[in-house]
């Protein structure tokens, strides 16, 4: 990617929340809460992945054993819809494993004050971190005010915990993903994620190299999206991503254990 | 439908309810508030749609677009994401089409609290008409009373709007639905509703004319999900439909006009 044409991108979206009186203060560098610069082995690329169960039909039981294969596996998070984070939360305490929650999901197109409450809600219930799906519809009518204010009120509201951006980057074109990207990292994301696994299309390693490109080393970005294998899961690492979002948590690695044998 | 049967699924869900200290007042008979038994022709075929644009991508523009379709055909409502329901109310005011919008949607999958929240935030802003999605991993894992709960939270938060339950019928078997039903009528709806537009399948005729045999003719029942042709639409209607959720309701209307000129 030309530097210069995003150094610009970023210029026009400062500029353009200036106009709407959004002063952006110099954001602190810092490091994700939740990284990992090892290579990918086994147990090392557990703790990458956000293991998913966001079907609206999921059981208690269902919860409950994807919690357990959590803890056998030691993956990063457990990725639950809210009305399961009590029960995840109950699971999971005092251990290593993280409960995780999306907010605004999948359309992202709930008020800002319902995403706000929504995360205080969840965090209140035990969430320890938030993916939180953006205002897609100002992101393409090009109201960053709007997509920024959005992201931030909710960073403000959970400022404890750790927060992810969901593009859904299925819906747009590489232009509007750098400025998604810029936009949440200005807002104070601590990863920007490519999808939901509700919309079109989920992670490529194209949308991820590209989201790394943008975000720079002191943010995380989290794949997500179709991933189902070891070499999909290697793939998206390789180009860039430090978090996948996977309901194939325990087939991932499983497969890498496998191809270990021979 | 066996009248026995139903009254044992209603007497089986009530002591189920009972079990966890939920006392059912006797509802009030009521008319819904918005209803409509006339015949469908033209303009009356129209005062039956809810006018809807769900997308995520959906732009402020195409917002304002159908709103001025709703108040040119009289369409009931328009059905917005609650992101968009201040722009709709803006340009309904004093007008007779309602602003509908969508809570805990599409999953159904967000804490009662946030649900009560997001439907008190969207009243505050201007909807008349509240869809919400009830919890349907509850529903399957008969979880009666937090079904229940959810429903009654949400009704007794937006006491002077008018509120549908979406089954997301796509999941559930017969016995789901009719289970789903009571419950929703139990608690208070105006009307059960069968589709998001966003799960698996849409409205079916089947389905409609056993929700409208639960419900009875005092609750509404709003068939949505893939209606896009007046055969469709008046096929729904005829099996017990008093209102439908599409965004085709300009080509419905164009469609019965076109018939009514041979």
């Amino acid at each position: 990617m030309d530097q210069k044409w995003l150094e610009e991108q970023k210029e026009e979206i400062g500029l353009a929340l200036a106009k709407q009186g959004i002063r952006l203060v110099v954001p602190v560098e810092k490091q994700s809460r939740k990284r990992s610069s090892a290579s990918a082995e086994d147990s090392t690329l557990a703790s990458f992945i956000d293991h998913t169960l966001l079907k609206p039909t999921a059981s208690q039981a269902q919860i409950t054993q994807i919690c357990q294969e959590a803890l056998d596996y030691h993956f990063a998070s457990v990725c639950v819809n809210p009305v399961h984070v009590p029960i995840a939360a109950r699971i999971l305490r005092d251990s290593d494993v993280r409960v995780c929650t999306v907010i605004g999901f999948p359309l992202g197109a709930t008020s800002t004050l319902t995403k706000v409450l929504e995360a205080r809600d969840a965090v209140a219930a035990g969430a320890e971190e938030i993916d939180m799906v953006l205002n897609i519809g100002s992101l393409l009518e090009r109201d960053y005010a709007r997509v920024y204010s959005d992201i931030k009120a909710v960073r403000d509201a959970v400022s404890g915990q750790v927060l992810k951006v969901i593009l859904e980057t299925g819906y747009l074109s590489k232009e509007q993903i750098v400025r998604g990207c810029i936009l949440a990292k200005m807002a104070g994301a601590d990863f920007v994620k490519t999808s939901t696994g509700f919309g079109p299309g989920g992670a490529t390693v194209e949308d991820v190299s590209l989201m790394r490109e943008v975000v720079g080393p002191d943010c995380g970005v989290k794949a997500s999206g179709g991933i189902r294998d070891v070499a999909s899961a290697l793939a998206m690492i390789k180009a860039g991503a430090n978090r996948l979002g996977a309901s194939s948590g325990v087939a991932i690695i499983e497969g890498l254990r496998g191809e270990a044998d021979y």
